[in-house]
């Protein structure tokens, strides 16, 4: 037996996310059907994470495990993206110990929230961001980056109904950059995230842009531990998961 | 009378390009209709650029008469894109004189040429571009830049069975940008462009890349006037329509 663990690309517009479900397509179900046409027996994968209907990844992982691997594992993502539609890709491939889990194994995880901030929506800049046209303080939303940075109970950063066993998670590190053309990008690196907790943190970031809430506001939100407190979940699009670390997460000045 | 100019931007996917069609949807269609049912009346637009199926554009623009506006400018584009899909939206609306013609009078046109230099290729970064899995050599390509600008007879960069009435075009700027993405970006800025000569072009700058033609070929190519010494017409999806001018073009340091 090998494992093999694969880097993932997906435009996640037309999936019901990364888990398979009964009446729904998804990125898991697309890349299991690919591996098993082309090994000729069926294949299962763990990924490292589940994201959600409309989220896309850059560097999602899945691991998979198979008796022979009959492919050099160099010409592999070549070879699986035959079997792939257009808007999934296998970036790379890589061997892995049998114990080694791409879920529970991960250091860190770095997602990126794109907002377009201009007058109108924009077709060529917009498929994976969320329009906002009113104007944002980019000012203030960056002073407010530094506090959710650090170990912290994100309870109020979290759907309600989760169910996970502590509320406590650490943010690694928090920046926002902005193009001239009006995309700004908040980028977001974690050992952990709750559920939804980056969509929730994006809504707070675009409330502190629109003056609905101060940056100073942010520790007081945190250990209010209420989601009321929060802002809004933003919707998927504007999500990717960017980067999946294997490694304590080092910050590399 | 009064004559407006909309700015437009779309994913040209799943377009037959822009110009009308009997058996397929194009852009102007869909403007058309647009305009024709929030104004109460037919309303045909004029283009500056017709561009081809497949091709996307930040900046096209089209102009329009009617009677009687009963839309602040500066509104009209969020009302118009109301009545549009997604996958176009009219940026900006300006009122131009009734003599203004948003083709022939056009200044200069950016188009942005752009290719996946990259192993395997990537849904989030291929959708506005052409994968090219060879490695392609970056200093030679910027080698060859200067030698398509200027005042030239450009007749071996013009699709075969064109019936332009002179071959003679100028190109006042040309660059290329590559990211760490591995995105390659080749903007091109010219009076005006014989049909497919942009695809042409980044077909022989993707030649000369792979190392099958050399920056010193382009000026003897050039003077033969023969399609066949060029590189090939590279497919429309790479292809986007940055930007029309309605000044002279200027160099600005």
């Amino acid at each position: 037996m090998m494992q093999t663990l694969l880097t993932i690309a997906y435009d996640g517009t037309a999936y019901a996310g990364w888990q398979r479900q009964k009446n729904a397509i998804a990125v898991q179900q697309k890349l299991e059907e690919a591996l098993s046409v082309l090994f000729s027996q069926p294949i299962t994968t763990t990924a490292a994470s589940r994201t959600d209907a409309g989220v896309h990844a850059m560097g999602q992982r899945a691991a998979f495990f198979i008796d022979d691997m009959p492919i050099p594992l160099e010409k592999l993502p070549n070879v699986i993206n035959g079997f792939l539609p257009r808007d999934i890709s296998v970036t790379a491939a890589e061997a892995v110990p049998d114990d080694f889990n791409p879920r529970f194994g991960a250091g860190y995880k770095t997602y990126a929230y794109n907002i377009l901030n201009t007058n109108v929506p924009n077709p060529l800049l917009g498929r994976y961001s969320v329009h906002e046209p009113r104007k944002l303080d980019l000012g203030e939303m960056k002073n407010a980056l530094g506090m959710f940075v650090g170990r912290h109970d994100f309870a109020a950063f979290q759907a309600t109904g989760s169910s996970a066993k502590t509320t406590v998670r650490e943010i690694y590190g928090f920046t926002m950059a902005n193009q001239s053309s009006g995309l700004v990008t908040l980028s977001i690196t974690g050992g952990g995230f709750l559920y939804n907790m980056v969509r929730i943190i994006a809504g707070t970031m675009l409330y502190i842009g629109l003056g609905k809430l101060a940056a100073r506001d942010i520790p007081s939100i945190i250990l209010s531990r209420d989601r009321t407190q929060a802002g809004k979940t933003m919707p998927p699009e504007g999500l990717t998961l960017l980067e999946v670390g294997y490694t304590k997460y080092r910050v590399l000045e």
